[in-house]
């Protein structure tokens, strides 16, 4: 095969299977099987950054070219093989260079503490996009947030707690007696509130909870209050925006604080479009973390999120200016 | 002192040292010299990501107001350590969380070689912001690159090549046998460019090289020719979304592409307007990596920089749209 032919054929399947990473991401797909064979759909999926049902969807029209074959996983063809080779990807010996962001020894016996807590919490709604990340990725917000600054004497807003962030804050300042200035979780989901409330008077910290739809518009007590935001929003991007949108709001004005989003691997157009709306609510991109969080379940993502520190000094919001329809999954015109 | 003593304190120290990064910064400051004291200037402005000179303004009003002394480095005095626990922060034993993207062992013998072959290369030109990353870094850069997919058969165009990325290119796909489509090079001092095909001829590698000045209407032939873009621009924000928009320019708009951008700490609003232009361009954030380059010498930024990974899908664009003046530090009014 030569060289244009198998341009033109991964321009193909990403047309034929509507794959909006397009070329780049059909080739992505080839490479990272080449790379390791057979591959789950759900690892291809991780490995690329691509949601599980577009890779799906490009598998099928590799596999009906005969490029790919399914045995225990997807596996190149000699056709593949040669298609790749005539775009010139050869490579399956140099080892893979990531960004851990490894979880110290150290913090394991929090970890069984936050999973023996947590027993009895609330089921996933999935109506509101919620899917609980494993107990790590709990702890390596923490760390991360600490690292950065946004523990100690903060004042810091949870904007949606089903993961028990707050549940992870209050174990590791009390390890390590760190003094937080408050503790406030705002959640639509009464459950989580309540559960949460249970949590911290077995462990006497102090949290305030406050019941709120980040549809609705913000009230006036709750804006230019906070040094930190910590939140995992709905994964569509007019969800994404508006968490972000009521979090840049609460942000102390005269200081600025420090937002931490997890965030899906979305589709080129729509993660350009989030961080062009993001950016203009004044949030500046300080560090992202491909792959950072990790789910139970989240099918779609494959169980994997990005994480994306940002410093956030206040433009003119107003909340009224978001989006207010289409901010979770389920109400997305699919 | 109370707290809000405190926190004024730190709100004026920003003011009247005109900290850019205002009371968060000079908090952060403050916190990294309880973490690890004496701690000298160049250090605190590597973990704070704040510029050498701004620290330093910091630091002298620091010192006015006796929180800090000069003991071999910036040490907390009694005041200092007050101040810091009245606002609530104490830690000094959490260990630091940080993402090392460490260069594996079985890279040196290239690092070696690659010291050899630049030993001759021509003095950085200050005033085109030229400064020379070291070598583990253009190893990193190559590794990181190769890691997302943009080495192997790939149209590769370099924008500034004083740290002689191209070198270390070839000899990483020597080494490993990759096969690039095309390297190309492109700078405006042809020192450099001549310096690179020297190595070039000795390495048997081939190499285009243009000598262009990215300040000027880019030419028809580079436009929508390329798959990869490495550049690590001079560093204003007029610079670098120059050569960002120009490097958008040169990706092939059917299939998209992949750009690195090595960039400095910028201040917040500057850094906010940095990633406002290059979004506009159509540059979708990917990864952002704090402190991924190392540099000799660079002073103003401690000899660090970020690196950032961003997918490229072709929008409008038109280089007479961007702004030519002020690129260079030396021609910024400051």
């Amino acid at each position: 095969m030569d060289r244009s032919e198998a341009e033109n054929t991964l321009y193909e399947v990403a047309l034929d299977s509507q794959l909006q990473e397009g070329y780049q991401g059909v080739r992505l797909i080839l490479r990272e099987v080449l790379r390791k064979s057979p591959l789950p759909i759900r690892d291809i999926s991780r490995r690329t950054g691509i949601p599980v049902p577009a890779v799906s969807a490009a598998r099928r029209e590799l596999e009906k070219r005969k490029l790919l074959t399914r045995i225990g996983g997807a596996t190149l063809s000699d056709a593949g093989l040669d298609l790749l080779n005539s775009i010139g990807i050869c490579d399956q010996n140099i080892p893979s260079f990531h960004s851990p962001y490894a979880i110290p020894d150290l913090i394991q016996e929090q970890i069984i503490e936050f999973d023996v807590l947590k027993e009895k919490r609330p089921d996933p709604d999935h109506s509101l996009d919620q899917s609980h990340a494993i107990s790590t990725t709990c702890f390596r917000r923490i760390m991360y947030c600490h690292e950065n600054d946004a523990i100690e004497g903060r004042d810091i807003a949870i904007l949606g707690d089903d993961d028990l962030t707050s549940l992870a804050i209050m174990i590791f300042s009390s390890r390590y007696g760190l003094k937080i200035k408050s503790l406030n979780v705002f959640d639509i989901d009464l459950r989580i509130l309540d559960f949460v409330e249970s949590i911290s008077r077995k462990l006497g910290f102090e949290v305030n909870l406050y019941q709120i739809d980040l549809k609705e518009k913000l009230q006036e007590s709750y804006k230019n209050s906070y040094d930190v935001i910590i939140s995992d929003p709905p994964y569509t991007v007019a969800g994404l925006t508006r968490f972000a949108g009521v979090g840049a709001e609460m942000i102390k004005e005269n200081v600025g604080g420090i937002a931490f989003l997890s965030y899906p691997n979305l589709r080129p157009v729509d993660n350009a479009l989030f961080f062009r709306n993001i950016v203009n609510f004044g949030f500046s991109p300080k560090e992202l973390i491909p792959g950072f969080n990790e789910y139970v379940g989240a099918q779609i993502h494959a169980g994997k999120s990005n994480m994306g520190r940002f410093f956030v000094s206040c433009l003119d919001i107003n909340s009224s200016d978001l989006p207010s329809e289409g901010i979770y999954t389920s109400q997305r015109d699919l």
